[in-house]
């Protein structure tokens, strides 16, 4: 509800020591392989995950998901993954699938246990409202997702 | 390799009677709400799973997998989800992903227990040799399901 979004992308550096950005953002550039983003800061990388209250309105849900915003899902799937792993040595895959309606799924799994299981509505309007709420929401998969890794070591390694 | 292929859909009584492809009926026939397939046959509504190795060859594996073929891809997994419900209780989900070359993932899951995971190649040629193998391939992934759910209830109830 609050209208002080950090829509700009203009991130105090204490947010972007979160391990999860940081995976974000090395999960983007490890895709970049015509070195586009190389001279890009780590916060101009993220701003695309800011999406105000007002801008969501703005944006229709009926229609395909334009496959920016789906990649944009994807990576912040992937990087859920990456800090699991990190945290837990489990490899884990990731599956997001999204219809033409922007209902679906979004999984990180490893061996047969799922450490992260999210039902997706409107895609179209994926983000958050700042870059603290973004570190927020994905600190609070990996939590979950570590501790069942911890919890069912053995339906992980399966 | 063989070529004895049972590709016309006039299977023995006997198949028809395994319960996964009766869950596939069912699935169909559940989702039948204009009444089209009412007078159809088991075996025939059955048939578009039975394609020969020579008719794969045939299928061409660029662009998009067709929406039928997906459907029948989904289809088969809601069968094998239906076959292990009623043999653990578990109630679960399933996810298939396919992408436009073909590549993907089948995943049926319970709480946080992977009961099915499969990578899927080649989706556009999906289909089975015979009833048979339709029939076998079910229950063999129903009978690692169950064994998974009977193994870890735990995760499967989370």
């Amino acid at each position: 509800m609050s209208t002080t979004n950090n829509v700009n992308g203009t991130a105090s550096n204490e947010v972007l020591n979160s391990p999860f950005l940081k995976a974000i953002v090395q999960q983007v550039r490890g895709q970049d392989i015509y070195g586009v983003y190389k001279t890009w800061a780590d916060d101009l990388l993220l701003k695309p995950y800011i999406v105000s209250k007002q801008k969501k309105r703005e944006i229709p849900v009926d229609g395909d998901v334009d496959l920016m915003t789906k990649s944009r899902i994807l990576t912040f799937y992937r990087g859920i993954a990456a800090c699991i792993e990190q945290e837990t040595g489990l490899m884990s895959q990731v599956v997001v699938d999204i219809g033409h309606e922007g209902f679906g799924w979004a999984l990180v799994f490893s061996g047969r246990l799922l450490l992260t299981t999210r039902t997706i509505r409107d895609a179209h309007r994926f983000g958050f409202d700042s870059l603290e709420k973004l570190a927020e929401e994905g600190e609070k998969l990996i939590a979950k997702g570590v501790e069942l890794a911890k919890t069912y070591p053995e339906v992980g390694k399966l």
